[in-house]
């Protein structure tokens, strides 16, 4: 892994430049992770990473089945707080595709946590930070069965 | 959304320039929202997204009730671990107003999570990322009842 | 606080210039802690943060007793979703060290957090910021037991 340059890949690391940065209140009663695909789509935002922080009026998380290859989908139908949401972005099928997880809680104060497949906003603030540098496509991956960075 | 540039805003999205980049050890004793203030206040840090990890000696977290529209309390007086802490700077009042969210556990490994209201430092490694351009104002919203970011 | 310029240090706060940004895909069955610092090591980076998500096989947490100065181990022997990491690279004892903290959950819900011990990768998708500037340097602090940042 030693001296990557800009673009250089070995051994599924990949280096990148700073590309633009973004904060966005998400559209209340939008879906998450719809909000920043189709963000990064409308601007040309073909690698990032994000953070975000709010609350959602309900959500679904998965969690990967390592022995199955499935994701086991729980739904949260009652109001959560986004603790935490960390994600991505980079490019399946030719078009930007948002990876992102979290950690929600309800009003009793129970946490859920996974992989965040969809969250109706409440109110939820953005930080979109660009990466700028080689394509970073998901290609499936027979060992684990997913579809991870092509790197 | 398309073709933004900085300082522009559009449909709850701002662009923004890199400012500095600070990492900061918390004072033992202090509180980590008071830390993050203060320091935003003293070096006229406008705009800044956070994160922060360590410990805290006890800790009060808020979830916004999303029909009542205000924040239902919890205080948590037993040492935590901050598994996770993401947070911004931006401007409420005409000061830096820090908004964080924070996942802790404690010692029994219950873990607790939401909106950081107060957190007594025992030690914690913060890194505060600035960011250059519009000012980000928080405005009441009447949907929400929240102070959210007028982008 | 106030004025900080690159390599001031005042009050436990340290300014950086932004450093090479690097994507990781974690190597299937590599411990995720070792992945990063050999990374680092590889690589001639000093100061770091970064983010991860992703799956781990079996993982280890720590949970810091605030009063014996030690750390409590927990041991989680079952598939993990990293709901979140978040971590750091600085220098202890002349290396580069890594610190990251985790909300993980496993198959049943069950959310666990706290100090990353040890993580055995399934599948990790990792955000690496250099910071450049002032060597940041873990002693060890006599109040809390800890190897801090001596900034």
């Amino acid at each position: 892994m030693r001296n990557l340059k800009e673009g250089d890949t070995n051994m599924g690391v990949s280096k990148f430049g700073l590309g633009r940065n973004f904060l966005a209140r998400a559209e209340h009663d939008s879906d998450i992770i719809d909000f920043v695909t189709d963000f990064a789509k409308e601007n040309g935002v073909m690698t990032a990473i994000f953070t975000a922080i709010g609350a959602l009026k309900y959500a679904k998380l998965g969690f990967y089945d390592q022995e199955g290859h499935e994701y086991l989908e729980t739904s949260l139908s009652s109001p959560q707080e986004i603790a935490s949401c960390l994600g991505n972005v980079s490019i399946r099928e030719a078009k930007p595709f948002v990876h992102a997880h979290a950690v929600l809680v309800d009003s009793k104060g129970n946490t859920n946590a996974g992989h965040l497949l969809e969250g109706k906003v409440f109110a939820a603030e953005i930080h979109i930070f660009e990466l700028v540098g080689k394509t970073v496509v998901r290609k499936n991956d027979t060992v684990t069965g997913l579809f991870l960075w092509d790197i």
